[in-house]
């Protein structure tokens, strides 16, 4: 079983966990291949080093040495490279990265400045994090340097900055009036992304952010295309319970882009090549007609504990299992 | 007073800490103006970031945060990083850094990508370390990127390796042909250089290596001229003692460059310049006839404590006062 995700950051990979662990507990992991396409636009440049914060909160979540409590970066963590760096008065102060998690910084910024790919970049450190054996590929959703900017107002002023700056330094809190993302419009799909897409046997979006996560992999020339076209079941698990992320700013993202934060909102988003929605017992959407809009299925979606994750990944398995005998061998027009 | 002295890393650190020193208890330090010209020939690039050794020693002897025991380095040092970049596959392996001297690179390399000269980087670094407020300035010798390479003979193949790895990795055990200065022909002296060394009142050659620490520096277009120049007399310390270095591999140096290892064999190297020449009790060298080599002093060269290196200090800038007399107002032809 081909599996393919499109994922975020701690949502995606807490989901992606829970995945991995339904398939080790139902005995399929030997026959499931899992392509992980990893969103790029929280990439940053940060004291000369290239973060991709998404892509390595899946490999430490995947590799068992994330900070269970931040949900991003590693456990047992040290910072003396920080505390160094501000007394050098190095720039930003506002985003502190951990020693081991550095490590990966340099590494990667070693790589790219040697001409490397992202995405072989990406292959090496996952190499490091047992994703291989674990039967996981994880892929940036493209290799060229993509960057999501949040254009906000302040002191009347209006002026884009990085979107880290406005989540991690602002806490999303500055109005945000738009996203640009700064590369997508020619950013070509890193090797793999697109096939991954078109030959899976299932694709999954996680209960990642819709419009700053899904929303960017979605925007690279082709990915959309290749999820109208594919014959794979496209089944998502709804990032909202009762209109709210459990984490993160989703609903303040999908009120900057003029939808409602809803599991009804988030699936419009969707709504060209979704078949399987997820949403939680009481979500207020309502079933579509059929053939006029994606299968909903009711059930908890707090991902409380890696077995609770494994069961909505079940879940949504099961869900496309359903979908897939439907769905034929026909693609969409 | 204005004092310019060329310093590769530890031995000159811990003569110009004794320096300091000196100036301190004889109360001169209100007076003194110390200019530090530093090797950048072994500097490397690792792990992407630029590491400059000989400036880096130098701000952490007189930034008081030197490793005591190792001579180079941060004391209270962790190698969280270095542990994770091993894992990680990086290379090379046989250099590692401490996380507090990470940050010193990070920084730097930093800068140096925005666009930041060298030299206005060091001067950064250099308000970290309150070297400012202890009267100093350090210049490394160029902007230039220049590394310091050596070509070795393995297994009958001659092929040439970075300086750092001829020294740190292989303990300067590898027969080494000959040096060669990558970009070191073409490397304009950084700005204030050649003045520092022209405007002098006393020009200082610490007990460096003379052939891969001060021979680098001499060969930076201009500052062996300006040397030549100088109506300041030029006071050097003998770093042999007993014809061996006290630390580091100055006898191999001089060997590969067909100079004797003795206090003879590098006041040699420094004959179109050099008027004083501070040298062990007991060393075998023969006073010059006078007008035929530097005046020499016989004294303890060995740097047991910053009161003795302050000593040697001491010596050589009586000595300094002594030739000023002789020299008089006139520069050399």
């Amino acid at each position: 079983m081909r599996i393919t995700a499109l994922a975020g950051g701690v949502g995606g990979a807490r989901f992606l966990r829970g995945l991995l662990e339904h398939l080790a507990t139902t005995r399929a992991s030997d026959r499931a291949q899992v392509t992980v396409i990893g969103n790029t636009g929280d990439d940053i440049t940060l004291f000369g080093l290239r973060v991709c914060p998404d892509l390595d909160t899946i490999l430490y979540t995947l590799g068992g040495s994330v900070h269970e409590g931040q949900g991003w970066g590693r456990s047992d963590e040290s910072h003396h490279v920080a505390v160094e760096l501000a007394a050098l008065g190095a720039t930003p102060q506002w985003f502190s990265l951990g020693d081991k998690d550095l490590a990966t910084h340099i590494y990667r910024s070693q790589l790219l400045g040697q001409g490397v790919p992202l995405s072989a970049v990406t292959a090496r450190l996952a190499d490091r994090w047992g994703l291989p054996e674990a039967g996981v590929t994880l892929l940036p959703m493209t290799d060229a340097p993509v960057e999501t900017h949040v254009v906000v107002t302040e002191a009347g002023e209006q002026r884009a900055i990085h979107f880290q700056e406005w989540w991690v330094r602002h806490g999303a809190a500055i109005d945000a009036e738009r996203f640009v993302v700064a590369g997508l419009d020619s950013a070509a799909p890193a090797p793999g992304v697109l096939e991954a897409i078109r030959n899976a046997d299932v694709v999954l979006l996680p209960p990642s952010n819709p419009v700053v996560s899904i929303g960017i992999i979605l925007g690279v020339p082709g990915v959309r295309d290749a999820l109208r076209g594919t014959r794979a079941p496209v089944v998502g698990v709804s990032p909202l319970i009762g209109g709210r992320p459990v984490r993160g700013h989703a609903d303040i993202c999908l009120e900057t882009v003029g939808v409602e934060s809803s599991s009804a909102g988030v699936a419009g988003l969707y709504a060209d090549f979704l078949d399987g929605w997820l949403v939680e017992t009481d979500d207020a959407m309502q079933e579509p007609r059929p053939g006029s809009g994606p299968v909903l299925v009711r059930r908890p979606l707090l991902m409380s504990s890696v077995q609770a994750a494994a069961d909505i990944a079940g879940a949504a398995l099961s869900l496309a299992s359903q979908l897939a005998a439907k769905k034929g061998g026909e693609s969409r027009p």
